[in-house]
């Protein structure tokens, strides 16, 4: 069979950016994707409550209105946590729509200047959404520069099961694990506990950033920068296991995040890989690659779902086996795969 | 003190170029350094022989006469070892003035497609050198992919340990050590193993390539990267310890290897830091951190002439504790610590 039919799936876990950068991105998502959970990271103005998702949703919604999908995609906003987050603005967030809140490494360095010293200053905000049935996504990686880079999302682990056993009710997402370790570590905490893979941590590992894999021919390359950034063989390994085991507590997330090429190509790299726009033959690929291509529909269009307490998407999307040239543009970006090869490609949505 | 007076250096392990890009570097050498190893993988046509080592130290003579410093300098020649390479052309080289031939991974990759398939094939071509008393410097990684990056060094002791048994009479240099194992092994061996140290090793961790460090600021800085790759923070705790001990295996070798800006800021990144402009003043900062001020001019000056068996260099350099901002460029390439500040700058030659 050369010919992969999955329900319309979801993106667990999206930057969509603002501005130009957003109407020229969304259409990747929109084509490809029913819902994405979108990221409250924006710049210049991050989304911190209720009111922000709300004005950011319009955002969204009016641009993705104009792209082909767009009519049929809904965008699951996210509020950014922060030690100025109150459980009253958690009440707010979720009464305005808003399904998740996003907790990143700043918010959990004991030194951070801005953000919060402990992590126990949160638990009332945690109280909150445990009660509100708002889901809770981490950043796994401790923000402490003591500790090295590669071990940074190891030294989260303890945190996130302080977190999970505190709150037994409060869904966790842990995302784009990255790592044996903490696959494991959440294959062995309770059902409120899940985790996000990308796609390019189901094929890269730190060589193909650091020029010492055959492909990367001795050159560093700044496109496969991401953070957290890829690590082992033997990590890949435990992540492509995990995606294609059937187990549901690991879902689909792309983590793409589009930089415009100056950005990328500098001498100061911003961090993020822009994947949407090959997400899903990526995904194909790995999925065929592991002999698991039956699983692929559960990891991108329903594990997820079920998580959220979302109803699963209507419609299907239509993957082939069949070679293409990934451009080495789309707009200002430079995409995952860039002039290479995929083996599959989306060829029609219903 | 705010002066640190040391004996003219020498820097065992440099890269030169040619042409153009010769004419732009050789400067900076030849204004604080009395001599240099050359290395032989020039573009497009590596030193293969004595008779190409005349060639490019003739051109190096030539372009560093105009420069100051470049009456008292000399280079001192390598020639790069591959499968071809025969006991009688190492005659050759030695009888030429070449000091040293180059052993690199590729020659040592059980896959390689050019290289050399097993160690033991060049051992003819180690036993003249004994005899031709030419010194053997190794880059220390193998060239495996399936081996990770961090891990290539480690696997390249011992090969190390077996051809330092096999020729006790070889004088092998490993170069750019950058783990504490690597250190360790160097130390075990005999009197005939030392290793190069760089600047760029005794500063930067891994994390100041992939943008984990706090001074990256989260961004990965492709003037950081090298080969091989910096590595983490107890790596570079053993280098400190080892250039600052005393120890006479331990020479300062900058591996200088300038790139034009733009085969640095793009989407392939190539390997290698211009370390050259900066070297002396980021050894004084290092050297002074760590209290060994005293302890400079050995590592520098003496111990690497010993082992090479060269007499020691006339003449002083005078470096002062006076902050300086390195410049953002010089000419088409960007130097290590662009834009940042360096506590002790070179102030006088005699």
């Amino acid at each position: 069979m050369n010919k992969l039919r999955i329900r319309a799936p979801d993106d667990f876990h999206l930057h969509l950016r603002r501005g130009e950068l957003l109407a020229e991105v969304i259409p990747h998502t929109v084509r490809d994707f029913a819902r994405a959970l979108v990221m409250p990271n924006t710049s210049p103005q991050k989304i911190f409550t209720g009111a922000d998702a709300s004005t950011y949703r319009e955002e969204i919604m009016h641009i993705a209105s104009h792209s082909p999908g767009g009519e049929q995609f809904t965008p699951l906003m996210t509020i950014y946590l922060t030690a100025a987050t109150t459980p009253e603005m958690i009440g707010e967030a979720a009464r305005a729509g808003v399904v998740a809140a996003k907790l990143y490494p700043d918010g959990v360095t004991t030194n951070s200047q801005s953000g919060i010293t402990d992590i126990k200053a949160l638990f009332p905000v945690f109280k909150e959404m445990e009660r509100s049935n708002m889901v809770l996504c981490v950043h796994g990686e401790v923000g402490d520069h003591r500790i090295e880079g590669l071990e940074r999302e190891l030294h989260f682990l303890p945190i996130l099961e302080e977190i999970a056993h505190g709150f037994p009710g409060l869904r966790i997402v842990l995302e784009h694990v990255s790592t044996a370790r903490a696959v494991k570590c959440v294959m062995n905490l309770g059902e409120n506990v899940a985790a996000t893979i990308t796609a390019h941590h189901l094929v890269l590992t730190l060589d193909d950033v650091i020029g010492y894999s055959q492909a990367s021919e001795g050159k560093m390359q700044p496109h496969h920068f991401c953070k957290p950034v890829a690590k082992f063989q033997e990590d890949r390994r435990a992540l492509r296991l995990a995606a294609t085991s059937g187990n549901p507590k690991f879902f689909f997330g792309s983590d793409s995040a589009p930089h415009p090429k100056h950005t990328k190509e500098t001498a100061e790299v911003c961090a993020g890989i822009s994947t949407a726009p090959v997400a899903l033959p990526v995904l194909a690929k790995v999925f065929d690659e592991e002999r698991k291509r039956d699983r692929l529909d559960a990891f991108t269009s329903e594990f997820g779902a079920r998580f959220y307490g979302l109803p699963l998407n209507e419609g299907t999307i239509t993957l082939q086996k069949e070679s293409w040239i990934v451009p080495e543009r789309y707009g200002s970006v430079v995409p995952f795969y860039a002039c290479q090869c995929l083996p599959w490609r989306v060829v029609s949505r219903k």
